[in-house]
């Protein structure tokens, strides 16, 4: 799964992610970048509106999770269970969620309670800029559930 | 400032309330209740987006301030600073989030606070529910400060 097709992917199944006018910058094993522009996500204060930018930190934590589950041909339901986002500064143009998993003990002990319950738990974060300065802070919890469940 | 008024205020000043379909239901000294239905806030999984139940919830919590804050005459710059968010159930229809601030004495010192140094923060929740039920909760840090700091 290259850019392109995660961002096709976001934009036919999740229609807020085309209001925001996400792109896709990077999706690989390594991280996924998102992008937004000011103008669909604006505020009355001239800003980025912050449920915007917590809707984009939610939408690149997810990704991550998505193209490495895909890479590892593991076939889940991602739910995303709780979160935090913590605002450290207005956003007053184009800004970009990054996430990443760097914890590799964390991600191959998520892999392995899958194999074996059908269901794990994982905690990704991201982060939010603008300019190359950072912005926001996002942490969120996700679990992985069969699909049988559904 | 009625529901309308309100209702209007947010799909001018911030696209993305339009965008996800947001309708003022109640806006009142006692709470802010705002409705989304599912279409436009959809996923992959045919429920809402985590994404836009955050934001709904964001919305209602600033919003049930901006009430108040507008029936005592007092002129300020809301910012929210840090926000939880517990997804409790999927959401698979028409959603809504309803804020309010129990807590008189803390309102009080909010204001007291904001009136003496013209900085305040204040903690306010909201529940989102589906059909009557209990599907999430937030919480969320907001920090008046004064017009002048613009």
């Amino acid at each position: 799964m290259n850019r392109r097709e995660l961002e096709q992917y976001l934009h036919e199944h999740i229609p807020l992610s085309r209001a925001m006018g996400v792109e896709v910058m990077k999706a690989d094993w390594n991280g996924v970048t998102l992008r937004a522009p000011l103008a669909p996500n604006i505020n009355h204060r001239e800003t980025v509106f912050g449920g915007s930018a917590s809707a984009v930190a939610i939408l690149a934590a997810w990704a991550i999770l998505y193209v490495r589950l895909h890479q590892e041909h593991v076939r889940c339901r991602l739910v995303i269970q709780r979160n935090t986002m913590t605002y450290e500064r207005p956003i007053a143009s184009t800004f970009e969620a990054s996430s990443t998993i760097q914890d590799s003990p964390a991600w191959e002990k998520f892999l392995r309670t899958f194999a074996r319950k059908n269901l794990a738990r994982i905690s990704i974060a991201a982060t939010l800029s603008c300019h190359e300065e950072q912005v926001g802070k996002f942490e969120g919890d996700f679990v992985a559930l069969t699909m049988k469940q559904d």
